[in-house]
């Protein structure tokens, strides 16, 4: 199979996973359930759990038992896309070519349907996490790993950074902070948490780190040069408003170079 | 010791342990943790976190085995009040006798201060978890239980429900879903959680369940009465301005009469 097949692959099971998980959990005011899932299932890439059940089939695992890790990853990716939209944050009306959740849910109910994606991950870890009592530790260590990058020391912290960066002259230290942080550190997360489900050496979630680090540099990078040279019809969101973040992205790439970001340190 | 004795003790305890578990997370945007500490350490009463160790105690724990459990509880409570109190939900501007979170470091910081609370809430509860490998299933369960209670079928969903209420006439049915929901999930699951980390019966945890649900109850009722009679600079916090909710508490107790919840069914 080539990269398209693999992933087309995994991204299909990781929609059938996502679409059962919340099958089960529909018991709950219906307004609430829709908009989880308007935001839930609304085209995303599922760039995070495909890297976190490819990282634990590397190590040779089964993705059926990474598969709610996989799952409450992308509800934690979901949650922090629907507050980083509201008015209060990025003000944005468009995601993945649609209506953003408050624009047509409103922003409590956005506000709630964030909160409530975020603490179902965690339902979901910790329920999942029981079921394998023999793997029990490599389960709450994947699903610590998850939450550290989750927060205030990672994504969260990130976001922070950027909105108080908001409107001014982003120094390349703080864009590194801002991208390591609110983008890097769960895709980072996601193949750490899939390899450290299986016993491997040190060295070796170290190396699969590294990559899941590079990634999310390289992940940036392309959606740095979508804000300047895309539109929304192809991008499906509006691209950055913010015109101070517009500087040249030769400045940024050198930034990261000096850093040795490119040369595996 | 009297009650108030036993209480302030309890109280000094988690005071303490909540500051040195801030103090150990506060590499992060200055901003962040000062909003995130703002809210925490505005006086709260701390009474889930007080729950959580007296119903461990009860059953032979060691307080400072469950402090985590409950220093998080208390997170997740917090969250639920900085998230509650914004103009999108409550649009509350006192708590506790100060300005809300949102009024003091803006909109968007006070969406992401209650964000990292309840992601930190997990983090410690996985983090404290591994520290006792002998009890970790017990461990994973606590936490489970306050994840189960704190998301879409316990408290979010409750504030849903309140949510949509707004302004609407309230029929006792939807007012029990709502109390039992936004208030009580979490009472109960910070007396089963206690109570759950050392080997009990299941007749034990049912009790001691049931005395938690009670409890949520009658806090609750307290609240809606002095939402009636209360006033600011007694109650730190604007009387409910929703109207439509002041209807007479004769009924809701006639109404939650009727479901027996004062004769232990």
């Amino acid at each position: 199979m080539n990269f398209d097949e693999i992933y087309s692959s995994k991204l299909a099971l990781v929609e059938d996973a996502l679409k059962k998980l919340m099958e089960r959990h529909k018991e709950c005011p219906p307004t609430l359930f829709k908009a989880m899932n308007y935001s839930l299932f609304a085209g995303g890439k599922r760039i995070r759990p495909v890297l976190l059940l490819s990282a634990h089939e590397l190590v040779g695992g089964n993705v059926e038992e990474s598969m709610a890790l996989a799952c409450g990853l992308e509800m934690i990716h979901t949650y922090s896309l629907i507050h980083d939209d509201l008015p209060a944050m990025d003000d944005d009306d468009l995601r993945r070519g649609m209506p953003t959740n408050h624009k047509v849910f409103g922003e409590g109910m956005a506000i709630l349907a964030g909160d409530a994606l975020l603490n179902l991950a965690y339902e979901v870890f910790l329920e999942n996490a029981m079921k394998y009592p023999y793997k029990l530790e490599r389960h709450v260590r994947a699903a610590f790993v998850i939450a550290r990058a989750a927060g205030l020391h990672g994504m969260i912290g990130g976001q922070v950074a950027d909105l108080e960066q908001e409107g001014k002259d982003v120094q390349p230290d703080m864009l590194y902070y801002i991208h390591t942080h609110k983008t890097g550190a769960l895709i980072e997360a996601a193949v750490r948490a899939g390899a450290i489900l299986e016993p491997i050496e040190g060295d070796v979630e170290d190396a699969v780190a590294k990559y899941g680090q590079k990634l999310g540099l390289a992940f940036q990078i392309v959606d740095d040069i979508l804000d300047v040279t895309g539109d929304a019809a192809s991008m499906g969101k509006n691209p950055s408003r913010d015109e101070a973040r517009k500087k040249p992205l030769f400045q940024l790439c050198m930034a990261w170079g000096n850093r040795g970001v490119w040369h595996g340190t």
